[in-house]
């Protein structure tokens, strides 16, 4: 899907000309923001609103999608890729974006280690099986481009092998668009302090600290090789049919907003339309009117 | 999941002593509704804020019981089971009551007629298959009952196959129950009239025109029919460990809250509660604190 000039998405994407530079990209950035929403100082409170109502935006467009494919065959779909480094922000961005979505229709896949029966596969075996049905918007938490980032930052394939993997991905994922299927790559970019930070909030609080992982702060070690193996993946995996946007994502508020624009564009861009029906209204309507209390239709 | 005195579950729980009697179940009733609502003159309002306010309660019941699948090997899940008759509100509930859960975690899976693999299996087979994992809530958007239900009434299967069914879903779901599965099984009960309205409208609006199917109106000459075999099913299933709940679903705000509070009252009787977690905090908070700017951890 091309972006269009004035769009989130022609802001975020990221192109090859000047060569992508990961570094540059500030986390705490807020572009494409309304300009009187820091200056009013409820960036929050606004972001809250803003998202509730793109929330209905997508909601519309999620159910014409749905009975497009339903009545009229459209093999069209939807898949949101979300990748972040820990404390990225995947979790609240979908419970935020595809918290406004119809759950029927939605299908939110996370991709953890694979399992042994998923290791004796092709990388994108397990991939190719969670990718939403015609008329679907599909989440996937995590995806196939670990294969390229903690498989090659841990060593746990050798190089020739996740070196190919990215010309593998691209004709992947051409041959999902070729299906109908509408990519939205998104990258949720934080600051190592605010990994930190949002660590330690998860050793604060009862509710979060579950979800703290002893591993997760030796992996904070290997930080530069996956700012490094994620700047290869953005760069080599971002396609004029299947684009990378990196979203700032230190402000969970700017980030929520973001991605909810990014889908909202992608959405309005496919042109979606309630189908038309294949029968009689008039008719139809007679018919009912003509069946009695319990429902038998005369003759 | 026995249900306590004085909750929702106890009211609407199917019964056999004495015998339950479906047609006695009023499709307008309102039972177990706070008295002062209907009085107030705006019960929809008043659903809306209590469903949000119930659904917070879910999405926290639900946090606790994916993070105990997660990190404490719990093996417990959550199906609601969801019949109706056509424009019963199967998908207004799960947009409304599902809608307050967390996108991940959540499994709505909707059962059309079976495909032709499908067809050559048992008639449980894609049921097993669609059953929830551990940590997870689940959704059937019809379900097996359609097997003694649309399979009887249309005669597409002989008799005995229909009538062996009813303790196969019995056997089926008691091992369901012993997986660590609580089913919340519910049909949505609205009259012939209320169908009638519910199609008239749906052929008057471009939004919902797509979802009917001049099939219906011919459905609906076997009422009599769907409903005897409705009540055949909710009778000689609801058991102890998987109760069957008839939801008077001609008023949508009532049963948008009968829903969500049966759902609230189940999960709060399974005592949910944050895992406690393996490593010590004060230690992994110093390790924190110890990596540089850059992640690193010293040593």
């Amino acid at each position: 899907m091309p972006s269009r000039e004035g769009e989130l998405r022609s802001l975020l994407a990221v192109r090859s000309d000047p060569p992508f530079d990961l570094a540059a990209v500030d986390p705490r950035a807020t572009p494409g923001l309304p300009p009187s929403v820091l200056l009013d100082g409820d960036p929050k409170g606004w972001s809250r609103s803003a998202v509730a109502a793109i929330g209905g935006s997508l909601a519309e467009s999620q159910n014409k999608l749905y009975a497009s494919a339903k009545v009229a065959a459209d093999p069209r779909r939807v898949l949101l890729v979300l990748q972040a480094m820990d404390c990225g922000g995947k979790d609240g961005t979908i419970r935020t974006v595809a918290g406004a979505l119809n759950p029927q229709g939605l299908r939110v896949v996370a991709f953890g280690p694979p399992t042994d029966v998923e290791r004796r596969h092709h990388f994108l075996w397990r991939v190719a099986q969670a990718v939403p049905p015609a008329g679907a918007i599909g989440v996937f938490n995590r995806s196939h481009y670990e294969d390229v980032l903690a498989a090659r930052v841990r060593g746990l394939v050798p190089e020739r092998t996740w070196q190919r993997r990215y010309d593998e991905i691209n004709e992947f994922e051409a041959g999902l668009v070729s299906g109908g299927v509408t990519l939205i790559k998104v990258m949720l970019h934080i600051s190592a302090d605010e990994q930190r930070e949002r660590l330690l909030a998860r050793l604060d609080d009862p509710a979060k600290r579950w979800k703290f992982d002893p591993a997760d702060v030796d992996e904070r070690a290997r930080w530069a090789d996956y700012q490094a193996a994620y700047a290869d993946a953005l760069a080599r995996c971002s396609t004029p049919a299947a684009p990378w946007y990196v979203v700032p994502a230190d402000r969970k508020w700017y980030r929520n907003w973001a991605v909810a624009t990014l889908t909202r564009e992608t959405l309005d861009g496919m042109a979606l339309a309630y189908p038309s029906v294949q029968f009689d209204v008039p008719e139809q309507r007679r018919r009912l009117a003509e069946a009695d209390e319990t429902g038998a239709v005369p003759g």
